[in-house]
């Protein structure tokens, strides 16, 4: 599976879409608006910035990335107001992976404008481009952003660890597609240094392309405890496994399938994040803040009641399937009908589990300074 | 219509798309190749550019659209090589409408970067990125371009000409769908004022953006004449009237909405050109150059046979459909059962008149310095 042009929310505006089904990722980035808004304000105050840079790491198609840049734009106009200078020009760059749905995107620009226009004054001093590629690399010029952000991104792994296609690996971690409480050593090596090489690049990259003083504030999951099987770092993975082993019971999918299935996906914890910023160089950093997330984004529903279960399992479900179906569809070449009643099992087994365990994300929230 | 919206060539890659249908614009991007050379040549002789910004407005998204491009790079390159000069970092930016297949040239992108990467030795100094929106407006910040072009797209209008939808002026031009000979006055200066604020609205936009001592090359259809119901800068769209209208007779479509549809086109002569270039005063125009173009891009059959005439019918029916089919569903909300009628019918109607007399496109390519 080439990572970098399969993963994608899912597109359009439909049922299952990722625009109809990211209330965790709108959660998330409520968490994070503090920490943007702090660090803004820091580079506003001590640079007079004529041409801002700004860009969206990750940026996906939904609601939520016209949202976040919006509030972004109001901060820097207010405190652009407060210090008594003119707003500056925005440069803005939605990045995101190069299957990622940009039309979509971008057909809710002229409404952006219209909006940025009326209700805020700002008319042609707002550019506006798509930028796709991985950003496990260079993306852009060389000292051209002020800002960078990624929210829900930074998880996703550039490519599936290499060694894990083996057989010996593939048989030693049957019927699971992640890190689970039964997997070798192995099978851990192989996740967390390819994390560490890909987050490695993914700051290499940034740093040159942030000028001095700018700001990077990432927002994504992990884990907080530094053994990698904890259940607050892969649970969700764990039971994905169990949803797909009950398709092959049934037939309708091959065990050699799930074996050679491994998400592209790794939780780290703090001090990998940590060793990884120090060990490159460039980078301050000014805040590494980590917090729950209920895996439906906090609705209350009480999971006592059979309805209350079904609820929550559906809506953990939707949100899962609006990120990962991309994946599952290029690897088991499943139809509709299997994806549906894939997602329907692991709806029930996600409700039987936060009845017993309200298991939670855990999501990091760090705030950099690009050192002058 | 809100041309801004709706009008976008026929996405995918099927059998109506734009990317199997591209071969006239192929033909005419040839023709002004070698303007596109000089004018490269002169701008990197005189000046040292350690970034170049380039950026192709109204790109589309077929296989033309990373062909001129590459083109263009080798140029730089061998300019550069034999300037003894660093080869500059490529700052590329694709312009289109919001309504443009992005999704489908963004996909492209990664067996790109990879043949620049393998075979021009261009690896990560070269930064792509799409700008969606209207030319006939700012794209990109003050001072961020080298090098403009655009190919077959200036002649699309900013919107319907004002004035068009009125009782009175419909029906002086019934079953007509652009200027015809039998145009009332009305008609011919609505258009021509409408070119004229959105040409003069482009140059301007481009004299910000543009570096001084920055080149611009621009293609696209237009007339001989200075008047404006010539045959070559509009009996296309007489044909497509004329194949709209035999639907109307056989109750497919309604007369009336023939009537209230108009073109967003204009085919300019070469004097109209060059009063808004001078009037806006930014540009010293270096080329200014008309060439004849085969509507069916210069493929050779004998249109003196049934089955030759019927080719080139097709042919030509297929490149026009391909680009303004996005607009005609948009207005007549007509099915694809309806939309295949009417094209049978034009290619039919223009074999026959390519049988009796061989009109041609006129394309201009101008070549434009931005002063300093």
């Amino acid at each position: 599976m080439e990572v970098v042009q399969v993963l994608h929310m899912n597109k359009g505006n439909g049922d299952t879409s990722y625009a109809k089904n990211s209330t965790v990722q709108r959660k998330i980035i409520s968490f994070g608006k503090t920490i943007i808004e702090e660090a803004l304000l820091e580079l506003s105050s001590n640079y007079d910035i004529d041409s801002m840079g700004i860009s969206d790491l990750g940026c996906s198609m939904g609601p939520n990335t016209l949202s976040v840049i919006s509030e972004i734009m109001d901060i820097v106009r207010a405190t652009s107001g407060h210090l008594r200078r003119p707003v500056p020009e925005f440069r803005l760059f939605f990045n995101d992976l190069y299957s990622n749905d940009f039309n979509y995107l971008f057909m809710l620009l002229p409404a952006f404008y219209k909006m940025l226009k009326e209700e805020k004054g700002i008319g042609s001093q707002c550019f506006i481009s798509g930028v796709p590629g991985s950003f496990y690399g260079r993306l852009l010029p060389s000292n051209s952003l002020h800002f960078v952000y990624s929210f829900s991104s930074l998880h996703w792994l550039s490519q599936v660890p290499v060694g894990l296609e083996s057989y010996a690996v593939k048989h030693l971690n049957k019927g699971k597609v992640y890190i689970s409480k039964s997997s070798p050593q192995s099978v851990v090596n192989a996740y967390s240094s390819q994390f560490q090489a890909d987050f490695s690049q993914f700051i290499k990259s940034r740093s040159q392309e942030l000028v001095p003083g700018g700001r990077m504030v990432l927002s994504f999951l992990g884990r907080k405890s530094i053994d990698p099987t904890t259940e607050d770092g892969c649970y969700q993975w764990e039971l994905l496994a169990e949803a797909l082993m009950s398709l092959v019971k049934e037939g309708l999918i091959e065990e050699e399938k799930v074996a050679s299935f491994n998400a592209p996906y790794y939780a780290p914890c703090a001090e990998e994040l940590k060793v990884e910023i120090l060990k490159e160089g460039s980078f301050i950093i000014n805040r590494l803040e980590a917090f729950e997330v209920d895996w439906d984004g906090g609705a209350v529903a009480d999971t006592h009641t059979e309805q209350g279960k079904m609820m929550v399992g559906e809506r953990v479900a939707k949100t899962i399937r609006a990120v990962v179906e991309s994946m599952l569809e290029s690897h088991f070449r499943m139809g509709q009908d299997t994806m549906d009643v894939l997602f329907i099992k692991f709806a029930e087994i996600v409700g039987n589990h936060l009845s017993k365990t309200r298991t939670k994300y855990i999501n990091f929230v760090i705030s950099l300074v690009r050192k002058c």
